[in-house]
């Protein structure tokens, strides 16, 4: 376990190279071609050609700013800088690609971008690094399509296993293996390739914050400390199909009144005053046969529960199940419940985020330490590395939407942060392991 | 306006042939082969080719039946067999063969098969009328495509407007018109034709109960007096759509939770006790962007509310529009509000049910005078003509679902009341306009 370091260059004595906001907004501006949807959205799912298409295109950018690039079997794809000491582990930083249907333009893509910016303004300042930096760029972080979250991040740090692969499917039913594979990842060796300390010594997330605490205060950077876990369970309620005409009221068996007794009771329970931080959404319906002039049968539910607070995120989810039981019950229809996914939250290491709080000290730039309610490739990762997040402000705290937008200056700062950190960690691990 | 008629020779001095159970079976399954779904269920939508095959298929049979058969602008398809008087107006029957989605086998088809095999009876029994008899089948009774029922009646009798062929869309947007013409219609004749009481003495409608007064009675017919109107609406709610982990619980503007307090406001509004006869149904919701992961920014719900009377039934829509208002209002979220059809309810004729009453108690057959929940197209053919409606048993009740079942022994008890109501419809008529 690393110790606090006490002793770092200021930044007072190093170049402070400003970030080319320019090039950050033209390839912004190219990702978000990549999949975009009529009102200026993206819709570049998990897994999918388009994802691909992103992949190849920071592939090209990261070759161009002198990086090796590799795509590991779970398209997760990699681009290294050499360190001075070849043996040692690496100090990565990056994010994701893909998205929401319909989502935003700056959800992951900042990160990589911000990350991409690093490497070029090290390049052009001439700068050699004691470490190998990594540039990580993870497939398929959105649950969006497959229900679970950070599937590329999982699939190297042992958290994805075989039967994922079978049993997560899409609203398609293509199951997440089938999926990997037609985009031409290699799912059948999970569990050979898995990350560790060895390989690196620290992952750091640069995000936009998909809320509005920032903004609100007026605050440049959030550092995050905790992530919330999610428990997201699929609600299949079936009642009776009838004439919508001819079936009297007490005669109905309505799957889509049990479904909208159960969307208000979740949204109920998360409002809880007695549960602080829970927050639970159903985000999908489906019913069946969805006719004007027939009373539904049958509507499936997803439902996302989501907490800093583990215990309170599996307690809410059960209360989420025993609601929907009950409801069922009162209405004489049948509920199952299928648990889809299951994370815990993560709490990010404080000697890590202490280094990035000291990094915007020195740069004089103001932050505020919070809790992140979205989950990120970050939390994965630190189940076996240390990992660092860091938010800049989302306008309106718009997110999964079209809506969603960060300024170049916010965006540029968090470039500036990210460089200063990665370099004051080069600089401290190195005096650690007696390299400096 | 005719009189009740007071002579008619008894039922008991005529032939009574046996309905033809087994071939009656046969079409059954003919028909429900034309859309038939995984579950045993029909999808034979309105002005789809399926609809067309299923028309072109009865045009067959009827040929075989010695009838004369057309197909009108609308999609109608109707044919005639000639009474002695070629001048006099025809005595009608029949029903529709479109569905909803995954609908039942017997909802129309019951009904043109009945009158098909009355038509097979009297040429087996070597009998002639006084008046043409007409068998007619209704296109797009159904309004599961177009939101508006009965749109082939409509078309003959005056109750559908050219505004209607553009305004009325499906699923897919598509406007009536253009889906009419895509099957081969001629939409642009609305108006031309009209049917009138020149035309047509009467139209006798037998259909599935599609509810289970007669089943839990224990009677085989059903004859009936008022048939339910409909107002129909679409509610779009705008909220926004966000993360569903980043956002907390108070900052939301969530469309499906706002969709959830309507459904229950409006199921609850139709079990209110002071109103009697009201229906009241949400059968279709669609959301966006329908992800796991976001708050949904938009819901958009259809409304059927059914009464058989008519000031409830548009004091009841008003209401449904006023409670999606403040709900919208309450959750900071916009509420358009849209009517897509509005129906009278119909009073059918008494001296016409009196008439099928009798020939009821002749042939000692049990029934009752009852509602009819469910739309017909009788109900838009009254406008014109006087009309009746013979129901049989629905077995549980069910319909507008693959569970829609009648047994053959009592579809063959609609057919004898139709085969009787017809003869003594002609002799009475012929009476009374000194034919006889």
């Amino acid at each position: 376990m690393l110790r606090e370091p006490s002793v770092a260059a200021p930044i007072g004595e190093q170049a402070r190279p400003t970030p080319n906001l320019g090039r950050l907004q033209a390839d912004l501006q190219q990702f978000a071609e990549l999949g975009a949807t009529a009102d200026s959205g993206v819709s570049r799912l998990a897994y999918t050609p388009l994802e691909r298409e992103a992949h190849q295109l920071i592939a090209r950018r990261m070759r161009d700013a002198g990086l090796e690039v590799r795509v590991d079997p779970f398209g997760n794809t990699i681009g290294v800088r050499p360190g001075r000491r070849a043996g040692t582990a690496a100090i990565a930083s990056g994010s994701h690609l893909d998205s929401v249907p319909n989502g935003g333009r700056f959800d992951g893509t900042v990160g990589v971008l911000s990350a991409l910016e690093v490497m070029r303004l090290l390049r052009e300042q001439g700068l050699e690094t004691e470490h190998p930096l990594w540039l990580v760029v993870f497939a398929a972080e959105e649950g969006a399509r497959f229900g679970a979250p950070c599937l590329g991040s999982k699939a190297v740090t042992g958290l994805l296993t075989s039967d994922d692969l079978t049993r997560l499917r899409d609203a398609q039913g293509i199951a997440l293996g089938e999926a990997m594979r037609g985009v031409g990842c290699q799912p059948e060796t999970l569990g050979r390739e898995r990350w560790s300390a060895r390989d690196l010594a620290a992952f750091l997330e640069v995000h936009i914050e998909q809320a509005r605490v920032l903004e609100t205060e007026g605050r440049p950077i959030g550092l995050v400390d905790g992530i919330a876990g999610n428990t997201r369970v699929r609600l299949i309620v079936s009642g009776r199909a009838d004439h919508s005409g001819a079936t009297p009221m007490h005669l109905r068996r309505d799957a889509l009144a049990a479904a909208a007794e159960i969307i208000l009771g979740v949204e109920a329970l998360a409002r809880d005053p007695r549960r602080r931080s829970t927050v639970a959404t159903v985000g999908r319906i489906e019913i069946e046969p969805n006719n004007l002039t027939t009373v539904p049968g049958r509507a499936v539910l997803s439902v996302d529960v989501r907490d800093i607070d583990s215990d309170r995120q599996r307690v809410t989810a059960r209360e989420v199940a025993q609601l929907a039981y009950r409801v069922g019950e009162r209405r004489a229809a049948q509920v199952l419940v299928e648990l889809i996914t299951d994370s815990s939250p993560a709490v990010l290491p404080i000697w890590l985020r202490q280094h990035v709080a000291e990094v915007c000290t020195e740069l004089g730039i103001d932050f505020r330490v919070m809790n992140s309610g979205a989950g990120h490739d970050a939390a994965v990762v630190a189940r076996v590395v240390p990992a660092a997040m860091v938010f800049i402000p989302s306008r309106d705290g718009a997110s999964h939407s079209p809506q969603e937008s960060s300024s170049l200056a916010d965006i540029g700062r968090g470039v500036e942060v990210l460089y200063h950190a990665v370099l004051r960690l080069d600089r401290v691990l190195a005096e650690l392991e007696g390299l400096g």
